[in-house]
């Protein structure tokens, strides 16, 4: 079987776009997989929201590691996991990736922000941009630190997001990738992609280039290929559907007199049950039972 | 502030009926309370989907624990916690009534199959009922074990899903009663809610009754209520509007060029950040502006 | 029963010192409390020792948190969390008070070093303090999250270990009082006690004043006393006798023909199996087996 | 690098005898490490003492594999996990055997009594062997579920600690192996080491055989080797020392004016920095240094 960073490295080399959705926990991350995806994402944002707490370094690396690893133990596709700032300095960077990498994920991204950071999106949000240099140094870190070449450490900067202008985005990238950064994340809050495409168009690096388009979601994947952005990562987007669906289910219960006058679209107990597996559960008891008789029992 | 186990309380003195409903996670859970339930259910059969493993013992009492944890924290509304067969013997389940309890958890369900159970609703599936004595043991430790008459010991029979006969589960409420139970749910697999109304109407006892409307969908609040059936709980329909929404996201996503062409009712980022109080983190952080001006700084 | 933070606030009233012992494990902290001593320090060197893992931030809050309640839920006297820097910024002060607080932890302790930080009697080792104005903006996001005025939240200062002088000490502990701390650590890593008697002397601070002698420990409870230092913190001696012990235990039984040659103190199975309460458990069952006979069983 | 499991296969066969030592967290495990043995023992009984809890199913799956883990973590040799009774039938064997085998624990053992268990050595406990078919169900499952050949799955008999006979004993240990068990242990609480001889002398199994001399400690390790007998356990003797020297380290501590005055041997701080490799960290950081100024910073 092949692992689940030699997938990634097939996937970069044999696709024009490498389509990478994000999860909030193990059920999401087997139907992004049953649909056809190429690898999950374990998006802080996200897994904080499940949790119900501000994705603002609230929760810890143990509960982000925790809901990558359940994601990994149920899917056999590539899993990303984004690691905000990399919990700390070089230390816990290197801490972080042996920790990943033994768990089976393919990757993990860290940002060039101020620990501890808030989410990239939040409005009129005063945040810091970490030194450069000091940024580097969690790179060469996590580079030294991973043991698998196919393993990915992505350097995503925040250079767009914290308003400091292309220039400063396309330097701190080419000094990522001659770090050892296996991919750059490019993030940017803007309504319209252009941002993200001059930078596509005007750096000049060779490692793979992520985006994530939340924002100028009106991206087309073709615009994106044609301008060799190498990775698409629908981020949060599962997270929304199922607070969406919850919100509008939870809104006529409250008020019907019975759960057959709700119109909202359930999927059946089976459904469940396939994606658990829990008929496998049967079968292999069956096997057991064949097997002990065998035995002679 | 009111405590969780006293809501409980009051809610069983002064309304006709309790509207309990199922969450997975700490944002279903907050989702549920924002909507006017009275209670949360942290179920394990959603618990060990969004883990994407089977409902049938295999996650342990401390992931169950956790989950129920992570929704105490979010909300303020009593969490009442599926917790099987008690993990084990009466030992165990002395353990995680004091476990549980100061956890500001507001009550624990078991039920009287055996160790390792499967979930109630598997078609064609082999279970066993517990004899009566050693369940009756566990109620009793239990009863020992909590420290707050509020705190809930809510003896789940699954008689009538064994197809063990009406006589059989009510003897065993009955029992449950006598050894101390504070509630007792009646479940049932059938298509219709004759069973438990029948159950209801014969069933003499005098502790509140609950049901679980997953396969009798039809039954409506006012016939739960004059057949004197106190709580509804509705145990995983959160779930199943989570893995339909995403399930038919990723079904569109998956083909189509943009986001923005894809129909699914997504909640904005606003409202995620609302749930998660991104905005508090941001208010505070004034507040302690303000604070540490004021002493000179 | 006294609650843990009523034990402490009494302590504080009634004894000329109040002796806390360092745990790190539950097992050590049990040992501690039948020792007769009054607190268990949960700190961070031990706790990361025993996990085999530098003291530099490298477990997360989750890790040092989940060793911190296993002690309060084998133990009745009150336990004190070492939380280093405070795991972030204001708003993870804020977040980690209200759960350590919530889960019977007795107060927390954090230190105006750098995040991620390392052990303070590390040689040679570079390490920065944090403005003051960052320390205190914690300190006021503790105060502010904490519901039991008896909580205590405990600001120490490294201004010492930092070789910042004795004025910076002074004026940190003073600031830290002032914005709401409810006692200081004066830490120290001379070799004679000097140094904090000389601050206890100057410093005209009116909250408690507390030290940790592991590298002045020729001072005596006298001395202390003395000089109106309130708490003496023993933090790591239980971790270096077990360290030594079994150090010594394993140099022989790795050359022993016969586990009886060794001449290593061994408890026996019967003082471990007290410690553990395995007895209750069979006590607890004979109850169980009178009371469901008393049922008609 | 040989993996641990490689490394067990390695040892079975060149060494008369495999040296196995039980550890109950990290720093314990490192020791043993550090020390020559074999192997480590991550034994149920020793770290349900550390978390104070009696060694009776009390804490779950989760917490046992998360200590074996963090002895993985720190160590190069082969971590066998005890398993208890596996934690529930077959199917929760099959799902700890992934578990821990992907998490590089190189072997787990589990035992034919019911679930809960109690400790073996438990005085006068009623404890109840399970049927020997149910058993083999579970070795069938781990067998079944296991990937690497070299991930040893031990059956452990009680058969002669619940005095079910020497033929009883053999029995199983012949249906054990038949089963797909890769060694046996035969436990025994007799003081002297004739039961286990006797039964490795009778059974005329060829899978590796195990013993756990606490109570016939002075059993030698030739008469173990004449005897056949593969690999000696030594489950809890670390414990019993860190608890003997604790108890008498606070036992003066108490007592004493001052540190100095403790003749209990405690290890220095530099002991354990080096064990918890502290300065690798100041290393590190200096070689990231280094590169960062190549990189023209």
């Amino acid at each position: 079987m092949t692992s689940q960073t030699e997938q990634l490295r097939e996937l970069i080399q044999s696709k024009s776009i490498v389509k990478v959705c994000g999860a909030y926990d193990a059920m999401s991350a087997k139907l992004i997989e049953m649909n056809g995806f190429d690898a999950i994402w374990a998006g802080s944002f996200a897994i904080s929201a499940t949790h119900a707490v501000p994705d603002a370094s609230i929760l810890t690396m143990t509960e982000f590691f925790n809901s990558a690893k359940n994601m990994v133990d149920a899917c056999q596709i590539p899993v990303l996991a984004d690691c905000d700032t990399g919990y700390g300095g070089p230390s816990n960077v290197r801490h972080l990736v042996k920790k990943y990498e033994s768990a089976g994920i393919a990757g993990i991204s860290i940002e060039d922000k101020m620990f501890p950071k808030k989410n990239s999106l939040l409005k009129d949000s005063k945040q810091e941009i970490l030194p450069e240099k000091d940024f580097v140094s969690k790179i060469l870190a996590a580079k030294d630190s991973k043991k698998d070449p196919n393993f990915l450490v992505i350097a995503r900067t925040e250079a767009l997001i914290l308003n400091l202008g292309m220039k400063e985005a396309i330097r701190r990238a080419n000094a990522f990738e001659k770090a050892g950064a296996d991919a750059i994340i490019i993030h940017s809050k803007k309504e319209t992609p252009d941002e993200v495409l001059e930078f596509a168009d005007t750096w000049g690096g060779s490692v793979p280039l992520i985006v994530i388009p939340t924002t100028f979601s009106s991206v087309t994947l073709d615009e994106l290929i044609s301008h060799k952005i190498k990775f698409v990562m629908y981020a949060n987007q599962t997270l929304r559907a199922a607070h969406a669906s919850i919100s509008q289910l939870l809104k006529q219960m409250i008020n019907s007199k019975s759960i057959d006058d709700i119109n909202q679209k359930l999927s059946s107990m089976e459904d469940i049950f396939e994606l658990q597996k829990m008929y496998d559960i049967e079968d292999k008891e069956e096997e057991i039972e064949q097997q002990y008789k065998n035995l002679g029992y």
